[in-house]
């Protein structure tokens, strides 16, 4: 390939719009070009690089038995309200009717057509186990695309399905599967993915990891412990708090607070630590707008996901009307109305003693709020978010740290969730029907790319690791009209063409600085630079992306040493 | 791969809603599952043959300089408004919106698609000429589906679009691409594709040809010559009538005509042949609804497509309402009032006379029409569709033959129609802005393996090249209760695994009938057969699914003559 022929642009200023270096160097590159909010198109350095990733997976999924089959983009919403997905999740889920009025539903995942797929065929435990798995575009309408490849609506993504007769077979291959992923990320180049617990929310299930890319850039939090090897999504940390309250029990007392309203406020006026608060953080139900309250430590946030897990739906923060009941700023957990709204008490709250918070009237809070002396015995639940210094719920030292994190994939141990809402069934040994267990296993294509990129890029480009690199090498003729320069560039170029190396080639008459500012954002690992002054000495240079090789090597060796550097980098 | 794991039912009962046998074979073989009405899943055989033709069609494109790139399925409408598609093409472009109300369509072709990506680009003469392609999933909600992956509302296609700065170098590159697609054709096992001139359609352009795949289960009509090399899709094959008019011609003469209506009927009731007859076929406008009545010879009939080239917008069968000033039966052209309705007169009536028509009033009819002398100078045009034995447009002998045959590509030379309605320019040599050329190039992959299947069957089951055969060899052990039987049969398995060969096995232990069932629905070219019988002589059985061998083959010699026999074929 000749770079002159190579359709797309690159250029040197970073997009307005960019907020991640991968996103910009990406647009800056020519690897892609936006279509509509959230949807690309692929140049062919990005194509190259996304079929590369794509034949890892392959191979990877294939090694663990794994068959490949095809399921449609489009799929009939009937299937999706077979397993009750086509109510339960939300606008993401992109619906529209054919042309006969039938609803159909663009895939954004597809155990229901997994399920559909081999129902008829599993009817006896003998054809257990086996996974399935397709490569195919998925769509997923976001509210919020960003960071280019990073989230998108339109994605093209591995997922795999494997079922089980036991969930002791479903756990034998879902750790067969986690170590395939972990070959999948380092042939890509990224090793240092880390795997998290994470929530399942919508898929269902229980068990199920992520795999992280620790990043400043990605949109995940992870609660990863520094003493030992807990690490885990935000959404699914457990928030471990020890409270003393060893101390004396003061009185609950009513105090007037004018034009106090939030707990920070109110804490500074009593001169007491936001440890010794109670707050109130109030949501309404999506389906019912039936308020949702709340009651948490003063210093801690609450974790949605394990709100929405809890109630079971989906929650919004609340709007608090001046007939609601509710007195905003004020609310609190003595006699507030427990037959009108929906009343929760994170763990947090358990142990304590002294705390202020609302007096559910205006312009008014109580100090010295004891719950169990004052409200009686309640149910505390896990609804808070980990923090910095927390507690590890493994090792129980005050270790954790917050990263952020890009996800790269994830895993879940399904049960039977689709398998039971879907009727798919089996006789197993002794002739009675069972449900199948199932595994899903996701990896985005274009994420995993975009992540390669982000962990290794400079300000100049991307520095694609040997395995995914669009080409493997890169000629740069410094004078292509010099005829000798040319001559020997044209001469290597062909030969490596003969010997079907992955070459582009750069011999435009420009600038040097232009041609390598061109090769930086292409990101190919080796360089062959080829220029008058170094054929005096009857060398070309040869240097790596990622700068740890500049060396001169004698023409007629070129060839074999750049093999050489190829098949180190792939081993 | 052992075939008690391969996931998917093979049966012998052919479905009952299966027209068409690769249909019949593709289900019965385990290859797909219906998901929709013309939407399906597929099983790992099926993906494993479609990814062999994407990947003989990928080198093809690459080998002539195409750059695979890849669009979105899912676009903005505003894209497809650019080009004036989004309301010319009717219901089989599926639009919906999506969360923010943003209009959309899914993907049934790239062109829109293909300019957005390359027109800020391609600004300069000195970046053409260039070829991007992509492999995708498209979805074109087609009224009726049929004959299972023949065709389909979601489907994988290679579509390809060239850019050029003439003409000349379109039909240069348009010839190339003409020639790779006679190789992918032969390559993936039916190089018996024939090219016929096509209509451009809802396309664009002027020159088209399709490949076709003769075969009675076809869709489409295809005007072939015996006697030379002319063949055309009957759609864009021109209709060439030689009339007789040297006779005496009689006078008009109105004719009283009770309850005839039909022209076989007048002519019957007259007896003079239907070749003296002028028929009256009315269609209205689909936007609106007006009269269009075509006048042709009796004895042909009205090409749909012709009529709508020719009007520039679709047409459906006209209701002919009391009011319409029409009467059924009785419509000629004599004193038609043709500021009222579109009135076409097909070139079949050229140098006619002595013809019958309708009168325009009721039960009557009038003889001896001779249109230049009755209605005076009228413009013929050609919208006849062409007849078996009718004459030839390239040799003008009466050689036409009408064949049915399957449309497994196409190739079209678009102009400008895509460049100019969405403002896509370059700067020429002189510093002129012009548009570029394109041209477009389709392969629809799913149909090609269906064709594939249709011209390569038996009852039995498919009979796959081994170029795009789901593997290359199947092991059968006919005992698999007889160790040495059975011994001998892993080992060639395993050695052959080893050796990465494609190779299936079957130690299932089952009746040979049952066996041999599966493996001719599977159509593996090459079958080792291992049993007791043949073992007691030291020998396998060697035969090919297409029955051209038949040989027994000393057991260590099996693999060294299979590899010999899967290489010769791949050739």
């Amino acid at each position: 390939m000749k770079i002159e022929k190579l359709v797309g642009e690159r250029f040197k200023e970073k997009p307005s719009d960019c907020v991640i270096d991968s996103h910009a160097l990406m647009l800056r590159g020519g690897y892609m070009k936006n279509v509509a909010n959230g949807i690309y198109s692929s140049f062919m350095p990005l194509r190259r690089i996304t079929k590369k990733i794509e034949n890892i997976i392959r191979e990877e999924m294939d090694a663990i038995d794994g068959q490949e089959v095809q399921f449609p983009v489009v799929m009939p919403a009937s299937l999706w309200e077979e397993s009750g997905r086509y109510s339960s999740i939300g606008s993401e889920l992109l619906r529209f009717t054919d042309r006969n009025d039938a609803p159909m539903v663009l895939g954004m995942t597809h155990e229901e057509a997994a399920v559909q797929l081999v129902r008829d065929y599993a009817n006896s435990y003998t054809k257990y186990p086996f996974m399935i798995y397709q490569i195919q575009t998925k769509f997923r309408d976001e509210a919020r695309p960003r960071g280019g490849l990073i989230r998108v609506r339109e994605f093209t993504m591995k997922d795999a399905y494997s079922f089980h007769t036991s969930q002791e077979d479903l756990e034998r291959y879902y750790d067969i599967c986690y170590k395939a992923y972990e070959r999948i990320f380092a042939r890509a180049g990224i090793p240092e993915v880390i795997t998290v617990a994470s929530d399942s929310g919508m898929m269902g299930g229980s068990v199920s990891h992520e795999y992280m890319l620790l990043s400043p850039v990605g949109e995940d939090t992870i609660a990863v412990c520094s003493e030992c090897d807990y690490r885990a999504n935000m959404e699914a940390a457990q928030s471990i708090i020890e409270n003393d309250a060893s101390g004396e029990s003061k009185e609950l007392e009513l105090v007037y607070t004018p034009n106090i309203h939030t707990i920070e406020d109110i804490c500074e006026f009593l001169k007491t630590p936001l440890e010794e608060s109670c707050k109130a953080v109030v949501y309404q139900k999506n389906m019912t707008d039936e308020y949702v309250i709340v009651f948490i430590r003063g210093d801690l946030d609450v974790n949605e996901t394990k709100l929405t897990n809890c109630l079971g739906e989906d929650v919004h923060p609340a709007v608090i009307t001046d007939d609601c009941g509710l007195y905003a700023g004020f609310i609190g957990p003595y006699n507030i109305d427990r037959e009108k709204f929906t009343v929760l008490f994170d763990k947090s709250l358990e142990n304590t003693h002294n705390l202020s918070c609302g007096a559910n009237q205006p312009e008014h809070h109580y100090t010295g709020l004891k719950i169990s002396r004052d409200i009686g015995e309640v149910e505390y639940i896990d609804l808070a978010k980990i923090k910095e210094g927390g507690i590890c719920p493994k090792c129980g030292k005050h270790s954790i740290t917050i990263s952020r994190g890009i996800e790269v994939g994830n895993i879940f141990q399904l049960g039977t969730k689709y398998t039971k809402s879907m009727g798919m069934q089996y006789l197993d040994r002794e002739g009675n029907l069972q449900y199948p267990i199932m595994g899903c296993y996701g990896i985005g294509v274009g994420r995993l790319a975009a992540s390669v990129c982000e962990a290794h890029h400079d300000d100049y480009g991307p520095i694609w690791p040997m395995s995914i690199a669009p080409w493997h090498v890169q000629i740069c003729c410094i004078r292509s009209d010099d005829a000798e320069c040319k001559g020997i560039a044209d001469s290597l170029y062909e030969k490596m063409m003969a010997d079907r190396m992955e070459v582009i080639y750069d011999d435009r008459n420009i600038r040097p600085g232009a041609m390598f500012s061109d090769a930086d954002l292409l990101g190919v690992p080796v360089r062959v630079i080829v220029s008058p002054r170094n054929l005096k000495e009857g060398v070309c240079e040869i240097v790596t992306r990622d700068k740890t090789v500049n060396m001169t090597v004698e023409v007629d060796k070129v060839i074999e040493t750049v093999k050489g550097m190829i098949e180190e980098r792939l081993k």
